[in-house]
């Protein structure tokens, strides 16, 4: 077998053999197959498309060429993953109901590039909170209190890592097989045994259209069935931004209010469809309806709030800032957006460039190697639907830097849509 | 301009403009394009094609990529190319026989690769004969004598060079823009005023079908309409290898016995059919037939091989061997291969596999490194169409290793279809 063979059968539209990808993936992960013949292969997979099946099989050769995560001793461990989004702070809100229901929640989250958030970055916001934990330490913390959110210590799926910046270096990023098997390559090798899909489309999302959303959606589901991970995938669209804040501790403050019933109905939606689902496959009930309720039910009592502290104090971070949040330390330019000589109704305020306006006050990263600041965002008052009266403030930049926060405001400005 | 977007046009199907084709040439000849790009690059091409415009663009780049050689004080130089064969001595029999009728041969030649044969390795296998001469040089013998035959010393198309060993190890090669601009910008980096090319195909050549043939053909005569080079190709069978020889030495001897007008029918018709084709080319008549007839006459009267001992006099080597070529040294071993039980016509013999056998021998390279043994390879007295009877010697074996020269014999048994 040599990779020749494997690019011309692919290059050709044959479909490839499940040793044939094992061999590609093995061999790239130890880098005996160059990164020249990986991206032409990868650009043949992207022309010629795969199989179901060769898809199933690259995923897993990908999860298994690193560390699988082995949460067997946990029991059923649902896994909830989105594909990307501006203002995404559901995993904060989610995460700690579904653990004050009685599911386990082992989850390893990535850090934001480019325009989208990462849900390790919110929760670094948080004094004290530590990102980083052993394995051992990992499950202990599930074990004691039923939750545990850090990032991705572990080496998990490198081959995916290493084929993820190729394609972005080729321009090889779309595709329905080499999306899907990216994302539950990695969703497998950190042990999930069921997952929970948000599939976004729209300007803010990989995906630009619902049709591909669901194109994508049902890849990864059909891929979860042939990998024995029984997987539910929701899709949401991402044209505006989820919620009110975009921007580090911005977010985490609104997931806080979020816990404490002041949740933005488009989160809510989002949080409520997620989670009925991760209950469902978690053998909790089977009426998604009746999930919903019982997930207000832990917000309205203060159970689900009283989780996210104890998982914040378990990780080292100090609470008092979730008691309080105005401890957080804000942006030194809270900036007023009014839209001068504009009243109507909001049309358009698309995540992509909201996304790119925190990005440019440096609460996002360009090159992975970026440092961010957490106090700085946006606030939307105003959102697609609103109505628009010529004194409104439409939205606050929270900004450490006057002439950048004077920039977004007018950025802004022109972001919103009124007609 | 980005490299992304480049990649991105040509996946998507869009044409690249000259802007685009010239900044991915000039930066990846510069290595700020890297070799994974490129590659993703190649194989979209090689895919979704390329535009009669798109591939001229690319050849130009390809040959601005480095060295010009300038001719232009030569008159018209006619450049001649073959796509590859095996047993291909025609540039050894043609060259001479041309400039003898008083058109300038200024021709830088290739070593041989794989199963395929390569002019300089012939031509040095004469000794004394130097491959490797300055420009200045190279010029002042075609001034002198009218005739200069080298290897490609200068830094012709690196671009070419680059991408054609990409190509070679991402299962690329067989597309045709590419190998059309690859070989066009050689002959157009070379100096070439006008082109003829031997387009071959079958089991010893790139194309296996006369049809693909025809349409690479037409290819590079496009894209010497729209390059100011103008361009004729003649088509040409490589089932079984041309001529009566493969090996180095072994060539050389049988191009010196063509031009004293022992010349097997199928080089005659190549030599004959390329030949007029330069000469027309040339303005040294229009009329093919008559063309041949003055070639021939310079085979009768003796001045086509004077003008090649002039050449091997003027380029260092030792006329004497081309006076008198039992001077070559031999092979140790020339083992008789003899059909036993077998009697008819020859079916097939395939040349890849004949050039294969002579790579086996030591008179071809595997990798570009490899040295090679000029005294080795095969002289096929029966070749496709002869007759057969049981005691007849079919061909010989030139091995300067016993055990090899035998394992040769046995191969070529199977070789040789009979029916």
């Amino acid at each position: 077998m040599n990779i020749q063979e494997i690019i011309a059968k692919k290059r050709d539209k044959q479909e490839l053999t499940k040793e044939e990808i094992n061999f590609f993936i093995t061999e790239y992960t130890n880098n005996n197959i160059a990164d020249y013949q990986a991206s032409a292969l990868i650009m043949a997979i992207y022309l010629n498309g795969m199989s179901k099946e060769e898809t199933v099989n690259l995923t897993l050769a990908m999860a298994n060429s690193g560390d699988i995560l082995d949460l067997s001793e946990l029991g059923i461990v649902v896994d909830k993953h989105s594909t990307g989004g501006v203002g995404d702070k559901v995993t904060l809100i989610l995460a700690p109901i579904i653990a004050s229901l009685g599911v386990p929640v082992a989850k390893m989250s990535g850090r934001g590039l480019g325009y989208t958030g990462g849900t390790i970055d919110k929760l670094e916001s948080i004094p004290g909170y530590k990102i980083n934990i052993s394995e051992e330490e990992f499950i202990k913390n599930v074990k004691k209190i039923g939750i545990s959110l850090i990032g991705q210590t572990m080496n998990l799926a490198p081959a995916d890592k290493k084929i993820y910046a190729l394609r972005d270096a080729t321009s090889t990023t779309e595709s329905i097989p080499l999306i899907a098997s990216s994302i539950m390559s990695k969703k497998i090798a950190a042990g999930a045994s069921k997952i929970v899909l948000d599939v976004t489309y729209g300007s803010g999302a990989f995906m630009k259209t619902k049709d591909k959303a669901q194109e994508l959606a049902n890849e990864m589901i059909e891929i979860g069935k042939m990998a024995g991970r029984e997987t539910v995938a929701i899709i949401t669209p991402m044209e505006e931004p989820l919620g009110r804040n975009v921007g580090n501790t911005l977010e985490v403050i609104e997931a806080v209010e979020a816990l404490k019933g002041n949740i933005a109905e488009d989160v809510k939606n989002v949080v409520l469809e997620l989670g009925s689902n991760m209950l469902k496959l978690a053998g909790k009930g089977n009426n998604l309806e009746e999930n919903e309720s019982k997930m207000l039910e832990n917000i309205s009592n203060g159970k689900a709030l009283e989780k996210f502290k104890e998982l914040v104090a378990n990780q080292g971070g100090d609470v008092s800032y979730i008691e309080d949040t105005n401890k957080f330390e804000k942006a030194k330019y809270i900036l007023p957006v009014i839209l001068e000589n504009q009243k109507g109704t909001v049309k358009e305020l698309k995540a992509e460039e909201i996304g790119k306006l925190s990005v440019f006050l440096g609460g996002g990263r360009i090159r992975k190697e970026d440092k961010i600041d957490s106090a700085v965002g946006i606030t939307l008052n105003k959102k697609v639907g609103d109505k628009v009266e010529k004194s409104d403030i439409v939205a606050y930049i929270h900004s450490n830097d006057e002439e950048k926060g004077k920039e977004a405001v007018q950025r802004l400005k022109k972001i919103y849509i009124i007609k």
